[in-house]
């Protein structure tokens, strides 16, 4: 499908700033990112999060209201908000536990691995725990973002965003999902874009990196 | 470099919970590990957190009795340590700001951004802004994963370690950093490894995500 290393596709893509509200993104390709979502590794393989992908225009537009008016919300085909779980419960689990045991037979080793997850998650605060699943979600963002390149799809991960408002705008808290991160999915207007033709920013690894032999 | 999809590299890789203690990661593949880690795009460009790659095997022996005894930071032979800064501080944004003059320029816009990044997180609670901090270094873990599968090595992603007894073996706090992802590397023990013949368990896409038109 493509012969772009890892390293191209980082370098490829970038913050998209102004998006080209005259193209739309073709199912396929956004079918192939959230693919890549749903093989996202998380621990325990919880996936303690959701995925909300929405093209409706007004929802969209209430949504870039609530995050400063970002046009890319609207200027994008495609806005992929990422819901973390605000807590994990016994039914939570067990939903897990039942997939692993559809999938590899029911098995001691993974039942008592589930139990053991349980009686640690279940007794810790709310924040902490949510704060767990959000960390699983941007593990998530980071195939996302690798998946929207390798589909020559342009993406902006974006945190500044009111939460809460988002969250009542999609009825995310009756669903027990709390927006961590925004995604607008489209193709760069290259002429209006003042990002684009600037240096990619990043830390040299003497900086980054420190190598214990 | 590869052919491979995304979708390949994630169906091929699993947690691996054997590795073949006889094999070693080559430099090269190493180098394109980390190289994504540093390519990896992160809130505002500022990079908020450290790779330490440790190879050394006492090292590792200690730090695999921090971690509940698991092998594989032994049997690999390179563990990644994903270490974020325990705060944001005034000084650590002017850095980045340097680094974004000195590939820019010197641009009123950027200048303005970052005085705007500094009065948000500087008030802010020590524990938030690590919270923001270990999100950053969540993205990068999601492209190391993937970047291990591109160079066919094998990876184990573990958060079940004690964060203050590996920050004090690596002394990470004098350095103003926290654990908070272990990522060894090496090479799958086939005839070993438990889970490897077992099937991939993953949610539907009906259970996962929700399109809203």
């Amino acid at each position: 499908m493509t012969k772009k290393t890892l390293h191209d596709l980082l370098n490829w893509r970038y913050a998209t700033k102004k998006m080209d509200a005259a193209k739309s993104v073709p199912q396929e390709k956004v079918d192939a990112i959230v693919e890549a979502v749903r093989l996202t590794p998380t621990s325990s393989g919880t996936q303690p999060f959701e995925l909300i992908v929405v093209t409706n225009p007004e929802l969209r537009a209430q949504i870039s209201t609530a995050a400063g008016d970002q046009a890319q919300i609207k200027d994008g085909s495609h806005l992929l908000v990422f819901a973390a779980w605000d807590n994990y419960t016994a039914e939570r689990i067990d939903e897990v536990v039942d997939l692993n045991v559809e999938a590899r037979g029911d098995l001691p080793l993974l039942r008592g691995y589930y139990d053991n997850l349980k009686a640690s998650y279940l007794p810790r605060d709310e924040a902490v725990n949510f704060d767990h699943a959000a960390r699983q979600a941007y593990i998530a963002l980071g195939v996302a973002l690798v998946a929207a390149a390798e589909q020559e799809v342009d993406s902006t991960a974006m945190e500044g965003f009111s939460p809460d408002a988002v969250d009542k705008i999609l009825g995310l808290k009756e669903r027990g999902l709390r927006s961590v991160i925004l995604l607008p999915l489209g193709y760069r207007d290259t002429d209006g874009d003042w990002l684009l033709p600037m240096a990619k920013v990043r830390k040299s690894l003497d900086t980054l990196v420190t190598t214990i032999d």
